[in-house]
């Protein structure tokens, strides 16, 4: 049997739907961020970053390089083994306890990353809660969807930040099963946020748990960067507060914090937990100066805020619809897989502008999109320089105006 | 509903069954490998490590310090976003490049760790390829089970080795669907080593993809530490090779390689590829640095190889039973979880020896061990106290002394 040839037929497909993705080869430069080198083709060039996740630049922050080469230094490359056989290190628990103070719990478990943690723990909780039915947001992101189908737990699924919706399915249920609610605080691709008070209250209603991904929020939001829900001052009624290392705070791994009981049961039963080598002690000690950094440091937050409502005032000004949300994420709407790529494309060959096409998986068909995430680090002429491109390019291309 | 009761309930269960798993908390000290400080109730002490899977003590090589430490200080802490948007940096299409080369493939890819590779390899393959069938070796990793369970493909399970039995299953399948052969070439808790050619030739004659799993031999084996494939001179011939980065190569993260259309095929369908914060770029660096290193250097797989005779000649001397295999990996077995952790706190408190216990589900209940790994850097002393520890036990604690 020719492989290949079957693998090769669904790329040609992609291909011929415009969903072929194509990777932008970067070279991160310490202390130029956002400016990256882009290779193409064995050249380089410097280009301005405009959708990266490292929201607030940390990932070049003195504090959070110097951590991590002290600790590479002091303990090596690696962890050496599983969480259970050899690969506990004590950066582990220091970094595990800040993650548990930062969300107010009384503990913490670290995993390789963001996405294997929503895997892992919702795989978990739903096959080992007996009966447990899961009511997930429509708009989750791919690991909670992935997690729950794992877990085959009964799913439910309910409209997007509909509380109303929520409260429907949740009263269709039996009062006596273990009930999931499943929902993030920022959603990524759109920018939005849940109306957190009033799942919280609806889930409190139906005693059903609740179970937040606050990977776009944490770092970003609240007094000591502890998300929406900490903004709201809803964690502690929240069950389980999933998190990244990855992004705000500019390294790399995953999170959940909650009740001592409910991390020593993921500790003990989930599979991706379990069998897999722990993050090197080096990147939990970056994370956590990084974490602790953002605890007592509104700078970078409140200069964050202040470079994307200048973004969005530069588009409002040169009348390029954005989708409007009350979060750092600006959507810029195109609908076309083909356009949005021809587009990226311009930007970076003509204005030295990397914004990648965001297409089919991560957003649904016809909803391609331009995703800008200003960072506290874009100089205020970065962004006049990028609402120019866009308006040229506007005018160029005859993309439609109406708002998105 | 009260969720930390029904946590509190299976937890209770574990301990009742002496499954309850307590990690060590160490410290790794770069330079000191095997050695460690172990954390107590706010005491440290210095122990020797005899179960790290940093087979060769890579992850405290200068090598890989100062590739780590320079690419943290060139790139920052982290890649800033997925593979697709903005997270893929020159350093890991360079570590690609090096493993595609180690295993003498068109490709590679890399993922979070060897678990996600795994999961999402097998997990897009058994999905995508229509009717496809897999086969996996009874003994196969929880991340190629789990991956294969997650694909919702045909599963059939062959017994552990026995090409004769996955012979026979593959005979009884139709010509026309496409088969996929899961297996490993060292598995981890027996440290048994595969019939390769015996399987590679039984599914080349019924036309059956090869998936092999070298997670415990890269590094390790081979010339150039390609794994057994590279030694036996098979890789040519296996349609994807699996590894990781954490275990011999002493960092972190994990890898497919294989032709360019099957490496091209899960980076564009894979979610636990797509949806996740790449490396950063100082691991795949630090990884990089490790590999290129153990393919011209033999002298630490020599070294290995020598000690793992060594402490085998010492149980052996001392009567002390070990499962033979032909790896470097050296099982005691036990075969009770209570009296496995009695042994393994004995060795700690009195000997400063630290070997984790393996319990289920690491390995099916009655089967459980003490699991040494002994590596280039431990001493002949270390050796020799080792064997002069668990003769001191063997006598004590009257374990029965018949071959396991």
């Amino acid at each position: 049997m020719n492989f290949d040839a079957l693998f090769t037929d669904q790329i040609d497909q992609l291909k011929a739907d415009g969903n072929y993705r194509y990777f932008a080869e970067l070279e991160r430069k310490c202390g130029k961020f956002p400016r990256a080198a882009n290779h193409v083709e064995g050249e380089k060039r410097d280009v301005t970053v405009w959708c990266s996740n490292d929201y607030l630049g940390m990932g070049q922050n003195p504090l959070t390089i110097a951590a991590m080469c002290e600790a590479v230094q002091r303990t090596g490359t690696g962890a050496g083994g599983t969480r259970n056989i050899s690969g506990t290190n004590h950066d582990h628990l220091l970094l595990e306890r800040e993650l548990a103070d930062l969300h107010g719990k009384e503990a913490a478990l670290l995993f390789t990353s963001g996405y294997v943690s929503n895997w892992a723990a919702l795989s978990c909780l739903g096959s080992r809660l007996e009966n447990c039915v899961i009511l997930s947001d429509s708009g989750n992101h791919a690991s909670m969807i992935e997690g729950i189908r794992h877990s085959k737990a009964k799913k439910v699924i309910w409209k997007h930040n509909d509380v109303a919706d929520l409260e429907a399915k949740l009263r269709a249920l039996p009062a006596n099963v273990p009930k999931i609610v499943a929902f993030e605080s920022v959603y990524s691709m759109d920018g939005d946020i849940c109306p957190m008070r009033e799942i919280v209250e609806v889930a409190e209603k139906y005693g059903a748990m609740t179970y937040l991904d606050e990977v776009h929020a944490v770092g970003l939001y609240g007094p000591r960067g502890g998300g929406i829900s900490e903004r709201e001052g809803l964690a502690d009624r929240i069950t389980l507060i999933e998190g990244t290392l990855g992004k705000a705070y500019g390294v790399v791994g995953g999170y959940i914090t909650g009740s001592a009981p409910l991390c020593d049961f993921i500790r003990s039963f989930a599979s991706g937990f379990i069998f897999t080598t722990a993050l090197p002690p080096a990147v939990a000690a970056a994370a956590r100066a990084s974490i602790m950094h953002l605890k007592t440091s509104n700078d970078e937050r409140t200069r964050h805020q202040a470079q994307v409502a200048k973004l969005r005032a530069g588009l409002d000004r040169a009348g390029i619809p954005h989708m409007m949300n009350e979060s750092h994420i600006v959507p810029v709407m195109i609908k076309d897989p083909v356009k949005t790529r021809m587009l990226a494309d311009y930007l970076m060959q003509e204005w030295d502008i990397y914004v990648q096409p965001i297409n089919y998986p991560t957003v649904p068909k016809g909803t391609e999109r331009l995703r800008f995430t200003p960072s506290p680090l874009h100089t205020d002429a970065d962004i006049d320089h990028l609402v120019a491109a866009l308006s040229h390019l506007w005018k160029q291309c005859a993309v439609s105006h109406a708002v998105a």
